[in-house]
């Protein structure tokens, strides 16, 4: 499956922290991208030192006029998935999502378009109680992998230089020394 | 199940979204409160103006001594959860906690006290990704409440003076204009 995450509203000063948390869980999560509606040069190598340390190829497209980059997903059938707590059940959503598609999922900051609303094929609650878009991403993409019969957590990063060993108390990395520049 | 969250290294400027995201998270999932490490009247008062607005009884308690609080849990019988991606798989983790637990589940900033390694009943790692800890929490109480059999997003909130009619395309709220005041 294809994914990416459409990042609107996005403030520089304000939204910084978050917009890069929300790039983060999309990788973590097995997303391939980001589209960040807005220009943040340092959200977009934050990002991208992270994937440089730890591996995969998530990319992260910068100032992006959001309208336009619907369109052009849509016209190339892609779907677009929009985060909101006024939206249907994520169950719901979920069993309108096939394997095969290719989802452009759009997370916004406080307030978004009404347009958006209209234009999305999906406007999809992870409950309809205030909380955060980081986290409704997150339990998106857990549930439409687990949906899909994919661990969320054993996605594989190649080309990382850091790996984690996990521990029942304490800290275990590898440091892939020869890679490092 | 009793959960609280603690959230660690928490600095005024730098945190106040992000450990307010927090606080709503836990509470849109069902968790009963927050304990906040360090001061922040704002985020105490910005997660409970939400739960005056769209209801039910969450509550932060502001300026704890992590240590503290965590040798309290532990005495009273609770179990110590810290979120790192260091720990042990989310799965495994998961399979060590009982649905008549108390759990304190701490949530840390960048970096925490070594310490907390090994006061920790159980270090569970939401992915070996470096992610958001928002996402880490968000998916770890989701598969807790699915595992227990209940759905994150069916809470009740009594006392709400507002409440989402979920829409497929567009935005319905009732307000209780009578309990408002």
């Amino acid at each position: 499956m294809n994914i990416t995450i459409l990042r609107i509203g996005h403030r520089q000063e304000r939204d910084a922290r978050v917009t890069t948390h929300i790039g983060l869980t999309a990788r973590a999560l097995g997303a391939d991208s980001m589209h960040l509606a807005g220009s943040d040069k340092q959200v977009k190598e934050s990002i991208e030192k992270v994937t440089k340390c730890w591996g995969g190829n998530f990319a992260v497209h910068n100032n992006i006029d959001w309208k336009k980059a619907i369109i052009q997903w849509k016209k190339h059938g892609g779907k677009i998935i929009h985060l909101t707590m006024y939206g249907i059940s994520i169950q719901e959503a979920l069993s309108q999502i096939h394997t095969d598609d290719k989802l452009m999922i759009v997370v916004g900051a406080e307030k978004v378009p009404s347009e958006l609303y209209q234009i999305a094929d999906l406007n999809v609650a992870v409950g309809n109680q205030p909380h955060s878009e980081i986290a409704a991403l997150a339990i998106f993409l857990d549930r439409l992998n687990i949906k899909q019969g994919i661990d969320s957590f054993t996605h594989e990063y190649p080309g990382g230089k850091r790996k984690i060993i996990p521990q029942a108390h304490g800290k275990k990395v590898i440091k892939d020394e020869i890679a490092q520049d």
